[in-house]
């Protein structure tokens, strides 16, 4: 399952090797979002061009629409869109607490409304692990009650505790139908420190094959973040990956990789790319070979200075994007409206978090992080 | 320039070779249309993936935006959109007249106004002809006048007249740069077959790389349509090529060969891909060896009957979207709204085209057209 290659002496970051059945994946990685079953844009190939890893997809999407029983004649999520990689899914907790209306928890599972149809929908911790096997997961997610930042420390705890609860559920129902998937429990807590150390221990006696951190990058000031993030991983075995479920900001994944993360994925490539908002590696290091503070720039492809520049976006990028446009021909793109633009820009940010990604392990292997 | 390999026996079909600065072309053939320096939805490696052996892209379009300053600057539209094959373009007369408001026509050519800032331009024969040439076109065409159907004929008359004046002046600023690229006159006469005649002798005097033929397929009955084809073909050269403006149906392309024409655009392929409505092929020959009358089939991918269809589009397709997805993943991309759908489609209608014109090339090789 994973395999803890090198521990940091600088740093908790660690290389390591997940092993899951469409492959093995060097950690620390990063999952491009798939939620509708594609990678907004973008086509699997150009995806699988960028050497990413593994993607995710969400469940609660793709249980609303196309509907598990076309998923199911499909033979799985993996054939229906094309991906022969593996895939993480999440359990669709983070969807209903973060998109639903009318939603009623209580520790059986979650009722809420489709969006799509109006239907009533009840997801309970035993048919999230049933829902996510027949989509085919390699990873699978425990299902979890994600509360708002901010909380009162009574309604974390409560959270924390129906999300211990659940978890148990899942992990009867994972060991029942005896599934060769990787099933992961959520650390919730929000940004009490005692909270996330509680919610890790229950899941480490529960045992998964892996710890996600969820509830974090919600608002909250990113030193309470890191904190939050540094109880969590203190109760979490060394030989089992731990991923910070939608984070985040380059600067925060380098950041959280050293404090013991493993696994990330995160709208802001593929969501900034669509609108425009391109990143670009400055130097790679420092002089002392580390991570430069400042390694990466923003920009704003429709801004008129880049009218008449007829640079890549990023001259030592090896994507698509910079190996054959010029920065005036992607403005041009957006100011016409014309979705190649969109895409160039999605392939363009997700070779930046692919290649942070490589570069940040090859720091770890230099022992340079 | 332009060398006829072989003439049917059974029709007016003919299979040629037309060289350009970019690539030698096999005739007939079908162009991909990138308006605005993209074909709308897909990367140019994936049009060049389908063997797309030219594209065409719009004077008009490019003037306004992003401007011939930047495509300048860029080094050319092939360089600038990262094409390395043969490109088309048309003067922008067809826009002046179909898009743009507050137009004045005299012989000097036409002022309108511009629909992205509001300013005053100008467009006349000799500077068209720079235009194109700035662009990096390898097939230039001359400013024409394309009138509305229905017209009368003392409108189609005129239109005629301009036409030829206007040809005559392209040819002139063309001659006086020594241009090493193709250009081409553009037959107008609307539905009337002595005007059609008239504007196609006009022309071939005038002498041109190649003739097109204009303001077609704007509603006249198809009857009529071909008619006008039949009276401008007979009156232009067997050694230059032919090009049928903005058409058409795959069923007219057919037909249009049959009448002589070695060239096609169109917007059908991928404006109707991206509305979800599909081109599949049917049977490809009727027992005779010749295509069937009913050689296609439409499929709107967003109908329920293929919420649970896995098959592909069209299973004899070699396309990206064919070898890898099936009509229900399609489906569900439509219905989530999200691009991949429209990608794919575009695809596959290209796919669709582009193998028809490989289908009637084949046909006419083996005397079957």
């Amino acid at each position: 399952m994973f395999k803890l290659v090198k521990k940091s002496n600088l740093s908790q970051a660690r290389l390591g090797e997940l092993k899951t059945k469409h492959g093995t994946i060097s950690t620390p990685f990063f999952m491009p979002i798939a939620t509708q079953a594609t990678v907004k844009g973008v086509t699997m190939s150009q995806v699988k061009d960028l050497d990413a890893q593994i993607i995710l997809s969400n469940t609660y999407h793709l249980f609303l629409r196309p509907g598990l029983d076309i998923i199911k004649k499909a033979k799985g999520l993996h054939k229906f869109m094309g991906w022969k990689g593996p895939i993480l899914t999440d359990s669709g907790g983070y969807q209903v607490f973060s998109l639903s209306k009318k939603r009623k928890v209580t520790d059986k599972g979650v009722e809420f409304q489709s969006e799509i149809d109006g239907k009533s929908v009840f997801l309970s911790p035993k048919n999230v692990v049933e829902i996510q096997n027949i989509l085919g997961s390699d990873i699978m997610m425990c299902l979890d009650e994600c509360i708002k930042w901010p909380c009162t420390k009574i309604e974390a705890q409560r959270a924390v505790d129906r999300t211990s609860t659940w978890a148990k559920l899942c992990k009867g129902a994972y060991k029942k139908q005896k599934l060769d998937r990787l099933l992961f429990g959520i650390v919730q807590g929000s940004v009490y420190k005692d909270l996330r150390a509680k919610s890790a221990k229950e899941l480490v006696r529960i045992g998964f094959n892996g710890y996600a951190i969820g509830g974090l990058t919600l608002g909250e000031p990113i030193k309470e973040t890191y904190e939050a993030i540094q109880s969590a991983v203190q109760e979490l075995p060394l030989d089992k990956p731990r991923y910070l479920m939608g984070a985040g900001l380059p600067e925060q994944i380098v950041e959280s990789v050293k404090l013991g993360i493993d696994m990330f994925d995160c709208v802001i490539p593929t969501r900034n790319a669509r609108h425009g908002l391109l990143y670009v590696r400055l130097n790679k290091t420092d002089p002392t070979g580390q991570l430069s503070t400042n390694f990466y720039q923003k920009i704003h492809i429709t801004n008129a200075k880049y009218k008449n520049d007829f640079k890549p976006l990023d001259s030592n990028c090896s994507c698509y994007a910079c190996q054959n446009f010029s920065r005036a021909y992607i403005r041009h793109l957006f100011m016409a409206k014309e979705q190649l633009g969109k895409t160039l820009a999605t392939i363009h940010n997700l070779a930046f978090y692919l290649n942070l990604m490589k570069d940040i392990r090859a720091m770890i292997k230099e022992g340079k992080l």
